[in-house]
This record gives C-alpha cells, structure tokens and sequence, in this order.
C-alpha cells in the first residue's frame, strides 16, 4: 500500500523559533516516518502581506531551510522544496482563480481577521484577497491526502476542500484530491510577554538564538502574573513558562517543581534555572547542526533545487491533467 | 534605431469575422512592416468569462490562427504566439495581484458594464475580477512600446499603465515599461441585424463563410430601416450595410449607389449585389489561404510553437529582471 501523502508549508517571512519548532516542526519530523512527505517554502506567500518589505525574503528562504534540516527534516525521507522554483504554482493559482466565487474570499475569517487587525500593511490587495487560492494551487497540485493544520486554520483547508470539489464539478474529472485535515496535537508556547509566541511580536525564542540570548530571554520571561512576590504561592497552570517545562522536563522534575510553586518553596528564578538546564541541551544538536549548515550554503541550494526538482515532476504532471480535464491542453 | 514593439492579442473565444478582419487585422497586418510586433492568442483569458465552456477554446486557437495566417499576418515578420504555452504570463499575473489594489478593478469600467449586461454567465469569480491584471502581465512581459486599442479599451490599457507605474515605483526600478496606446482609425461594421458584428450577437459574417453563406446574410441584412418600401429614397449614413460599401466598394462607384439609394434610383437589392460583387473577390484569397492552412493543422501547431518559443525567451528575460527588482530572485 502507497504511504499516504502529506502537505505543509511555511511562509519565507521570517527566522524559525521554538513556537514552530514545538508547533510544527517537531511534527514534521515525526510524519516523515509514516507518510511520503512535501514540505515546501512558501516564498511567494510571503508577498501577499507584505510586498512593499522583499528585502528579506531570500535570506529568510534559506534561514528557514537551515532551521528545517537542523531540525531533522531530511531530504532523504521528504521532498523539501521552494515554491518560486515551481511555476505550477502560478499556473494553477491562475486557473483556479478563473472558478472560485469572490464572496468565497471575501468571507474567509483570517481575511477578515487580518484586515480588522493588520493597520501597518496595506492589505487591501486582490493578491491577498486570493491568498486561499495560492494555497489551495500549492496543496491540490500535489494531491495531497493529509495537510498537517491547526485549529486556526481549518477554515483555510475547508477552502481549498471546497474548490476542489467545484473544480472537479465542473469539469466531471476526478483530476483533483480533496485533502483531509491533520489536525496536529500541539502545545501553543508562550513567549516571553505572555502572548501566543510570534516573531511579530518580538516575544519568541529564535532556534538560532545564542544561549547568552536564550538565557537571557527566559529570565526575562513573565510567568504567573499573579504571583507578585516571592513568597506569594504561584499557579502552574497560569504560568507562561510552564508549557516550556512540559516538553523539555521529565515529568518527576516537572512534579516537584509544581509542588515548590504552589507552596512558595521555589522562586521563579529556581524554576526558570531548571528549565535553561534541560532546555539548552535539547536545543544543543540542532543548533550545532544549524552552525554546520550555516556554513554551506551552497549544500543547502543544491538540497532546494533537488527538492524542487522532485516536486516539479509531480505538479507538472498534475498540471497536465488539470489542462485535459479543462479541454485547454 | 530599433523599430517600436507593438503587442495586441485576441481571445481564443470564437472564429473571427468580418470585423475583426476590418477592425484589427488589416491593422495588425500593415503594422508589421513598422513595427516589431507580438500577436497572441489570448486562450487563458477566455477561461475568464467562460470558464464552464471550454470546449471549444482549442479549436478556437486553431481557427484564429489560421484565420491570421490567412490575413497575412505573417511569421516571417511577426511573432505570434499562444499565451497558455508561456507560464510566464501566470507569474507575472500573480506577482501584479500582490500589488494591485481590489478597487482599482472593482472601478474598471468594463468590469462593471459586463457584470451589469452579461446575465447568462457566472461573472462574479476572481479571475474575471482579475482580467485585467492578467492583461498588464500580458503586456508587460514584452515591454511594449505600443498597444493599439480601440476608444473602448483605453481604460483597460490605462490600468496597465497604472500598474506599470506602481511596480516600479514600489520596486524602486525601471524594470516594466510604461505602453502607449496605438489608437486605430477603424471602421465599425455592423453586423446583419444592424447591431455591432459581434460573434456573441449571432450577426456575423465570418472569414470562414461559404460563398453561399456570405450572400445569405448580406441579401438578408437590415439595411436603412426608414426605408420601408422600393419607392422610398434612402439614406446611405443611415444604412448598416454602407460601411461595408466604404471598405469593398471603389469611391465611383460607392457615389453612384449613394446617388441611386437617396432618389430611390436603385433598390437594396441592387445595392447588395453590387456589394457582394466587390466583396466576394476581395474576400476569396483569404479564403483560399484559409483552406489551404486548415489542411495543415501541423504547420499550424509548428508555427504557433516556434513563435511561442521566440516569446518565451523575451518573457523569461523580463520576468528574471522582475524577480531580481522584487529581489525574489
């Protein structure tokens, strides 16, 4: 039996940090065991919220490709690839922009969200208007069965569900796979102001972080508000810290430590000192791995374009069908 | 000095008639001698109106450029070529969407007179929102020097322009070039009901007509409707036929028919036939060409694909100097 096969990818917007790493990367890594995985590096994305700032974009490209490969996204098991090298993408995006109603778009809630709260970007584009478009060419070109999504963004996949469906209607064809939500079971991390963990809220621990940085970061980190002083009691369970402890200390540590919190018995600073002494050797390896790759950038454009290569053959031959069943051959 | 581009294209969505031979080939063709100049057929954008009935768009390709062939339009002297074979013109398209605000083509009047007029077709998609974006990226990846319209285009072409200007405003470069408008002194012909010669009206006369057909539909045309009977004087300004007469008819002659119709000298009848004795003559070499080529459907296909191959070097030329502008390169 064929392994199932898997989608994701992620916008060149910008360094990884230990929220992706946790959220998504950590995921991935796993999902290469089990299923024929595509991840690819969605540069082009990256234009749609911001196509004034393009400085960054091919930096940002290969940091993000560093990150994948220190992380243990391998190129053996998976097809790592760069969206831009695959004009498919375009193509696609084009056809399917010709089938897919405006009012589809206009009520996408993240459209919706981002053009309530995003102030400083114009958004007011028909490029970002379309952005489920380009994302709905990037999945259905590859026939994905599984794309790896949190809750968040199920609206999106139920999108590019949706258009495959209207396309395959209308042109009778079967050409087209409707994908299916993996819904990942992650731990969102905070970072360290609290909020969700986000580098535009330059509150994230970045994988490439130096632990001079890290160790920093963290000290610096608030954890349960509620505690002021350091013999009030305090609350694991409000601490911003604690989802940290969850995936970097052994459950035994993590006991004591809610004991010593809820009884005033440890300090933040004693806990805080407990996690940078199980989180800096878990992140050792990859950041030893990020400082080799680091130094071979032309290792890493050969592992892209071999990638994108692989990932061309598969859309171009999708693309081709998609051309038949429209009768534009 | 180098000779000007010009580059225009026509929508792979029907066989063409009478007036497109009047109203843009006869154009084009005496262009070709000036100018350097691009012809394209424009099959994706017939998806944009159309995208339910694509049945015919292969066919149709076919037909137009054998239809152009047999104008005169001529390889030797110009490229034509198919826009579906150049995906350069997708991402053109998709990264121009990144920068064009909604209400620039919500504004658009043909946008909001089709969406008014046009009620048999699904017109509220994306991509015919979008038209006439995937029109600059048509325009824009040959770096026009000229584009001629008709008075009715000229917003279309202004919001290439637009476009133009914001892209290298944005990208701070001299990368697109800003077209000008070529506007043709042409004639409108009528079609036999006496509305615009339209294929969508069903009151044309096409290139491809038999002999038979053609004198069917001029004896049948609406002529000066005002003149309801044999007995009554005309009026040749007035007649939907006349047009014709000052495009097939020789000065002298055309004087006798305006003399004969407004003393009620001559019947239409006697009009007709003097129209159809200039018109068939001057009609049949295209025609000839025209039986001749549609025998050749391979030399079709090889010329369309050498050309495409020329176009699709300087397409690839441009788009390179664009992603390097955008620096997504």
């Amino acid at each position: 039996m064929r392994k199932k096969r898997v989608l994701s990818g992620m916008q060149a917007s910008g360094k990884l940090h230990l929220g992706n790493l946790v959220g998504a990367l950590e995921n991935w890594k796993a999902m290469q065991e089990e299923y024929e995985c595509f991840y690819f590096i969605a540069d082009w994305h990256a234009l749609s919220t911001n196509y004034e700032d393009t400085g960054e974009i091919a930096s940002n490209r290969f940091e993000i490709a560093v990150d994948w490969l220190a992380t243990g996204i391998d190129p053996e098991k998976s097809i790592i690839f760069v969206q831009s090298q695959i004009p498919e993408h375009a193509v696609l995006h084009l056809f399917l922009s010709m089938i897919v109603p405006v009012p589809w778009l206009e009520r996408n809630p993240t459209y919706k969200e981002k053009m309530d709260n995003i102030k400083n970007k114009d958004l007011a584009t028909y490029g970002f208007l379309g952005y489920p478009v380009l994302q709905a060419a990037d999945i259905a070109l590859y026939k994905a069965d599984l794309v790896p999504v949190g809750m968040d963004q199920l609206p999106h996949l139920e999108l590019t569900r949706e258009l495959v469906r209207r396309f395959n209607n209308i042109y009778k064809c079967k050409v087209l796979k409707e994908p299916d939500a993996k819904i990942a079971q992650v731990s969102k991390l905070k970072g360290t102001d609290g909020r969700k963990m986000s580098k535009s809220y330059n509150n994230a621990i970045f994988l490439g972080d130096e632990r001079k940085t890290i160790e920093k970061k963290i000290k610096g980190m608030l954890t349960d508000t509620k505690r002021a002083r350091r013999d009030d009691p305090g609350e694991p369970d409000d601490c911003n810290l604690f989802p940290l402890h969850t995936i970097y200390t052994s459950s035994e540590e993590r006991e004591e430590i809610c004991k010593g919190c809820r009884s005033a018995g440890i300090g933040c600073g004693d806990c805080k000192a407990t996690l940078l002494k199980n989180l800096l050797p878990a992140l050792e390896p990859i950041q030893e791995k990020r400082r080799e790759l680091l130094e071979q950038p032309k290792k890493i454009e050969e592992i892209l374009s071999a990638g994108s290569k692989k990932a061309q053959k598969v859309a171009a031959a999708t693309l081709d069908e998609v051309k038949t069943a429209m009768k534009i051959a």
